[in-house]
């Protein structure tokens, strides 16, 4: 409960710092009888890794995920699954300078301020290197959620102000998403965005940028009230990665803006049975669609059927090269340029953490609610 | 653990549904020794209460708290406080057109989906008057908040498309904030938005809005890393309140169109000590300040000192007078207009409610940050 | 998490003092659709109450559970059951002389060592009288046992040193255990017992015992490794009684002294669905049974089919007419008597306690046995 | 929550089977600034390692632990410290037979009806291999608990039916138990259990016994009432040990044949400030003292400031040469004789695995009892 756990039945712990031996995951309460294997991970690490031509650091990764536990020929055993990767680049020399001084936008401060110790070298525990662990987690829930259906996908739908086609307009395309540095879902335009997020770093800034997400194949009523709504876990979950600054659920702040009459979607009639998306309903209760999707899926904090919709704001990468005026231990106050290359813009890196955390409520939920109700089937009073 | 709980060391349990016997609470984990009686809550619980010629609900709720346990001779004892308010206004009848319907914007058929059972009556549990349960909790969490120096403050930043300035703009006041029913921080500001919100009720509508929040006196350092993040938890409850579609901290969505340079705060000195804000400090470690605040207070997901500073989007209140198309029970579509008297703006009642689970994000993360590093006092090895 | 709820997905809070307006609890997690009403609750609640000639207490409790939430027309709701009774017997003015002793034997020192506050009247928190909330959410729990056949019982196995027959020994009888003051299985026996505790109270002394509870029907496979095990929860759920200073699984102590020959039970195989008591298991999984029972129903502390056998220790009530060297506030050691009139031996007001913390580990070990393994039924991948 | 994690605040999570890539552990909340080493930690690992010519078995285990993350130039950083060792010894082909058959005694058959799948190879996870983890993170919870001054001591105080000494009797010697193979306090009734053993052994059986402990300088106040009392949690933390079959604490169950009058252990004044074992108390709070210690350290669950005692039983080794009958996947009944050599009594290495558990108790409810009160310090309304 200290803050390195996430989740109740299906819950992952990360541990490690940026420079120390190893970082990883437990993922305790995975189901038993799951197919299971390192590629799944390798598959989900590797979108995480920095890339090639575009805006993200140079620091290679080399990442190979390496199961310690939990899984036995080829399937989860329901015991906790333990994932681990070294940590190749130890060289903490080149760290020396960042022992006594504050980086502006990071943590290195308020770190020091609550423990009254840190490890300085790249961050340490506040470093993106600890998402490796949630990217790992995440990629054994959504092993879990694809056997009930359940697709993610996530992709930069900002970037540097240049903003990519809403999903439904014209030129959205999620393929594209994958093939450009950027992860935006239109070629062109990721071009023109990757345009200016160079410039900046040319100039030793960085750029912000919006991650969107969205999920199929949701069952109608998943999502624990009154704390534990999907919205709010979804919240807590993206907040948690470093440099989100916010984020909103369908309609979101354009919300706050308009009428009821407008935002409440209306309501279609959707016979039983016949939307691939949702899982069999109660007999006897309809199952709903809607003509539009304000509400990004949810009511009330429950699913409502339709896609999850979210999107999550991040800042400009707190790195930049230009000079700038910072503390150190001693409280004085100099200038400072962060030395190394770092990311021009965290979006596509962050696309598979947002992944990631979505998976890990949704497993959560989906295992909380086998609770939410008794179900009878005949010949025996309650089913367990 | 099913969604009715919030919080691990100081921890509320709301209960209730609108129409049952009662609403109310258990806080467990208050600390022994504080000072409390029912003024407290009846306060915060007044505030709560839907207003005279404002836009809220006629709906009449002369709600009366009562410590059930708890307390002793006026101070808490360490154990569970349990506080309950009866419902006074349940008459069934009033409410039988709606067991058969599923509102539009409501959670009435994703509640059904998920338990195959709800009871209609005003909402049930999904009603806005489970809020009653955490006013109540949060008012434990203020007084607790308060003998430490931190005070919480929240405001209706716009309402029906109406903004107020923002804190430090020209003609901001926050004690306006508390004298008209918007709860809005300039008088003439708040009677413009006011008369939107009134034209869309004329019109059988209703209106969105944003709440912001400020939080003085956090210590540096309070804040769980990693998933018990500040932003985190309090994106998690604000997302828990109904109607809730987004929420952003410091400069929220407008950092992803920014540069780093202009989103990196830039710091200055402080003295150890200068500042009535922040709680003394290890010894050799200088308190910063920084010139602005666009990091909202936090950086890493701990509080830097500065004051915490975060924004809700509300949707509209979804119950409007117009006819809408929506869905029964038999999965026939209708048109329907739900019946009776509705809040035109659901702002002004977020706002205590807003403040409440902020404070009890706070008070949680207050207990906790105790065992975030050892403490040797002179004479003993430890202290405990 | 600040010691007043129990269970993760099945979980009871409990609140009140002995002498404060009122005690009870909040039962969160409780599937929605199973049928309650209060007077499942008040069922067990009169079990609890002091007997008639018997050697409980002479204290009038006339409790009365009262529903506040969580059930609509006779069926739970999915929702916080909110269960509450008020105290009725508050006179401060008697307890006045308790206010500044630690009564020997009772928490009152300890209390206070923690708290640096206490209710001093009747015990305050540490009451017996706490033992009210437990009663109630187990009902809650023993009802949603009972629909998956499985059914809980206690009794006495031993008062003021004289011991009862054993399970399959020659007149055990548990019909007769509910007819004897002492709650007995042998009703010549539990006289003799009752005689030796009526000539201790008869000196101003009382009478220990041992409580132990058989469980049927239970499900091979229940029970969480590794920490979450079936014995490590009963054990803290039987220790978590006051007076409680011991427990034991099948065998016990005496396996201690025991050879591997001897303790290990001897497999029989049990052809799949002969048995009542267990449920359908997975095809090809062969249901055994075994000659005989040390191991108490389960093996790495999983549920084998076998009923459940354990065993705890009760200490005599400490509160005795005679007069004890005990200190004061001031920390002077004075001689003092507990005043009023005390129960013999707790035993019998124990079983309906052991029970209800029995009812409530199973209920929570059964939602969280869901989890355990995917299922695939035909026609759909995975089901929720 | 899924079973294997322990703790709140200080919480540990255990992973890994016996034949997989590697067992150990994850230590969250361990407060910053502790001085830990991996010496610490191995130290334990080798009272844990079977021993030369005792009883325990033969199978080599050379751990080492690794620090994988959390301590930084030899100090907690208040971050996850990740502790593994690897498996060695996992030639699979050895236990191929095993793969088909339920040994009695141990959880093959409930481990499979609970998750349909197992890890055959040397019990998987339900191995004794397990407590690596439990060990390792108990030497971090030692480490932290010695800078409080408390101390945990160990011991096996019977064993096939030998009992040694107790504390406070004559002989009663507690530096010879970390000297004999029994780890019994008393040199030559060691020698006589032991032979005893042997002699078991050499008919291919296997001998039970009893594992006790006690814990100095444990402050007045630890433990959280209702459901975290100390001896719910040690009870909870025993019965998890595989084998563990009976917990008792001070008197246990002979409190249950005793009067009222014997068992309240009599208050004698104690001096504040004089014993050493005990915190500082709150100004005007006398710190008491009582002549015996029937109690066990702990009235209400709350401890007095007397040692912890407490005792717990384990069953013999259900691993035996001797054949048993018992069942294989196909549901036949067969004999089958456990192949390789096994420990001949568990207790001496159940030693070190019971004061894991103890401390990792401890250290969880010392970091808890830290937000029991409200603490006042001159200059600042409240203390962080």
């Amino acid at each position: 409960m200290a803050g390195n756990s996430f989740g109740v039945l299906f819950r992952v712990t990360t541990f490690g710092e940026s420079h120390g031996p190893a970082v990883g995951c437990i993922v305790d309460g995975c189901p038993a009888g799951l197919s299971l294997g390192e590629e799944a991970i390798d598959r989900e690490l590797r979108r995480r890794r920095p890339g090639g031509g575009g805006p993200q650091s140079a620091r290679r990764e080399e990442d190979k995920a390496e199961l310690l536990s939990g899984v036995f020929e080829g399937k989860t055993l329901g015991t906790p699954i333990a994932i681990m990767a070294r940590n190749q680049d130890q060289r903490s020399d080149d760290y020396e300078e960042l022992r006594d001084i504050y980086r502006p936008g990071h943590a290195d401060w308020t770190w020091e301020a609550k423990y009254g110790i840190r490890d300085h070298r790249g961050g340490g525990r506040s470093s993106g290197r600890e998402t490796l662990g949630r990217v790992a987690g995440g990629a054994v829930a959504k092993t879990l959620l694809a056997g009930f259906g359940i697709r993610i996908q996530g992709w930069t739908a900002a970037a540097a102000g240049v903003a990519a086609p809403l999903p439904g307009e014209a030129g959205f395309d999620l393929d594209a998403a994958e093939q450009n540095p950027l992860r935006m879902p239109h070629r062109e335009i990721a071009e023109q965005a990757l345009a200016k997020v160079e410039a900046l770093r040319a100039q030793g800034d960085s750029a912000g940028g919006i991650v969107a997400c969205s999920v199929h194949g949701l069952p109608p009523g998943l999502g624990e009230p009154v704390f534990g709504k999907l919205d709010a876990l979804l919240a807590a979950a993206m907040l948690s990665i470093g440099a989100a600054k916010g984020v909103e659920f369908g309609a979101g702040f354009a919300a706050a803006a308009a009428a009821g009459s407008q935002q409440n979607d209306r309501t279609l009639r959707w016979s039983a049975g016949s939307g691939g998306d949702a899982l069999p309903l109660p007999p006897g209760t309809p199952a709903l669609r809607y003509e539009t999707n304000r509400a990004g899926g949810m009511l009330g904090g429950i699913a409502t059927g339709m896609p999850l919709a979210f999107r999550v704001a991040f800042k400009p990468t707190p790195s930049i090269a230009q000079s700038q005026q910072c503390a150190d231990r001693r409280g004085l106050v100099r200038e400072f340029a962060v030395p190394g290359r770092h990311d021009g813009c965290v979006c596509p890196r962050a696309v598979p953490v947002v992944e990631a955390m979505t998976a890990l409520v949704l497993a959560d939920l989906l295992l909380l609610h086998r609770s939410s109700r008794i179900t009878s089937p005949e010949g025996y009073p309650f089913r367990i």
